[in-house]
């Protein structure tokens, strides 16, 4: 009989997340039940909001306890449908999707996907939840105007490769911070004016400066820390800020981290800072989703993955990612 | 011949402002130029936005530089009108009074005043510059909701009183964060449903959480520090901030404080920290100046005065302010 490796959370990480912080498990395969569907996985995402559902402290969502069945988005075949809108062999996308070979997931989270739209795995990335987060967090969060400098950190990761190319297509000036020379170099390719190394940078402050001559208008934050520092210093009046992620924390989860505040700066500047979650946009979810497809089959859109093969490797699939050792949409396939 | 008391700065403060920051010398009345009024002072107001004028620090506004005359709003009587729209007699209210006992201003910035009205030192207060940033802070930027907590730090200073007052006729629950039980007790009695003594306060999250048992939906940040940390810790999904003031950094203004870092909490809530300047709304005076007047001529806006007297006293009424000693607005009567 088949078994069906599973991820499942040992113990909550204390800092970074370790791949030992997870176990693995030779689990059986289970059975749909009414409104559910089995799907063989194809593709399974990592994401950094995962961090915080393994996390005791208190985030948007219910986090996972010690010893659950590790969640994400996935791709994969459905195998078996209790479902009357799904047929086997469909492929579908989910965010419902176990760390396993084989999964069990509600129909109604589910999508089915046209393999000859685009490849079935965008729709975790450019077509998917990070790229839907750059359309939003840009276009309707921060809003910025025509000609406008637009400062994206973990600019080649999943949501700011996305991020930099609408802000291109748009008429916007975006600037690069990411963490090698490599990722900066492809970021120009994708339409970035230019770029910053922030680990290479000796005062990234000043690295900032000099590559946003007029300022700072529109920070599009991936990462908080030390990058989120260099950025407001630089920040414009009515200089807007959207938090997106704060992959730089994944070390320090459970506790604020401490260090300078901008309290007058967000003053004198009038400046805004605004959280972002994608999920208080699924109303508009339909129209972000055709316009960012149109993009990508008008050859607006390009998209770098960065794929590591098999279950085995789910777990440091997720700790490269947070660590920023990924360059490009972090995936892992089947 | 009469001479002419004034001061000026000495040096930029080191930390908080001391009274011998500024020294107090014996001019001449100076004469007024075409398009200006020389005008006896009678009011002299001390704000906490002059901190930042008198540091070497960015600032939205040009700072004064040692040896310069401090500046401020102030209420007097024009001796002399270089300016046919004003005549010998009037009381006028202008921001650009000399710390002195006859100064002369641009005729363009002052405002007649009708004593029938008001009492022409509330055009330093809740009719003036505090009253109007309390409105727009709260009614523009903060834009509450009926029935929504609305947390207000300085609460009984010249801006947190209007501001409290405000919620109270708009149907807002405001709470109110200052330093003494005296002072709370007063905020009471203006409409706030209840208060905490930050200073007296053990735990100053846990007691705000205890007064605003639904989370803070709305936060007028008018002291930065401790304070807003508190704040932080309760603000609810969708909360704004708007920093109004940083009273609480007067002491270490050149430099930003190390603190707590919020940003997660800013992503989890989807929260928006928003700094005000009330230049920024000059379109709108008119209407609600129009506003504040009515209430206060209904009854509907009490406003208490902190009045020292005498030329001699103005730095001190300043760094007093600036500790939080004052009880309302602090004013110097000449």
């Amino acid at each position: 009989m088949k078994t069906n490796p599973s991820w499942f959370l040992r113990r909550f990480p204390s800092g970074m997340p370790r791949p030992d912080d997870f176990v693995l498990e030779q689990g059986r395969i289970p059975n749909p039940g009414p409104g559910e569907l089995l799907v063989k996985s194809l593709w399974l995402s990592v994401d950094p909001y995962m961090r915080g559902r393994i996390s005791p402290a208190k985030n948007y969502a219910a986090g996972l306890k010690v010893g659950d069945l590790m969640l994400g988005g996935g791709v994969g075949e459905v195998l078996r449908s209790e479902d009357p809108g799904f047929r086997t062999g469909d492929i579908v996308q989910s965010d419902c999707f176990g760390w396993q070979t084989h999964t069990v997931i509600p129909a109604k989270t589910a999508i089915i996907l046209d393999p000859e739209q685009a490849p079935v795995q965008t729709s975790l990335g450019c077509l998917g939840m990070p790229g839907l987060t750059a359309y939003f967090a840009l276009l309707r969060t921060a809003r910025p105007k025509l000609g406008e400098t637009v400062l994206i950190s973990a600019a080649s990761g999943a949501v700011g490769q996305i991020a930099g190319q609408i802000a291109r297509i748009k008429g916007y000036d975006p600037v690069a911070i990411a963490g090698t020379d490599e990722k900066i170099a492809w970021c120009k390719e994708l339409g970035y004016r230019t770029g910053i190394n922030h680990r290479t940078a000796s005062d990234l402050a000043a690295a900032v400066a000099e590559s946003c001559p007029n300022g700072v208008d529109v920070f599009i934050d991936n990462t908080a820390g030390p990058v989120h520092d260099a950025a407001m210093s630089n920040l414009n009046v009515f200089g807007r800020v959207v938090v997106v992620g704060t992959v730089a924390l994944a070390d320090r989860f459970d506790r604020p981290d401490i260090g300078l505040r901008h309290l007058r700066r967000i003053l004198i500047q009038r400046a805004r800072i605004e959280g972002f979650l994608l999920d208080d946009f699924a109303s508009e979810n339909a129209i972000a989703k055709a316009e960012l497809s149109e993009w990508y089959k008008r050859g607006l859109l390009q998209t770098r993955e960065d794929i590591l093969d098999g279950i085995e490797s789910v777990p440091s699939a997720f700790v490269r990612m947070l660590k920023g050792e990924n360059f490009g949409k972090q995936l892992v396939r089947l």
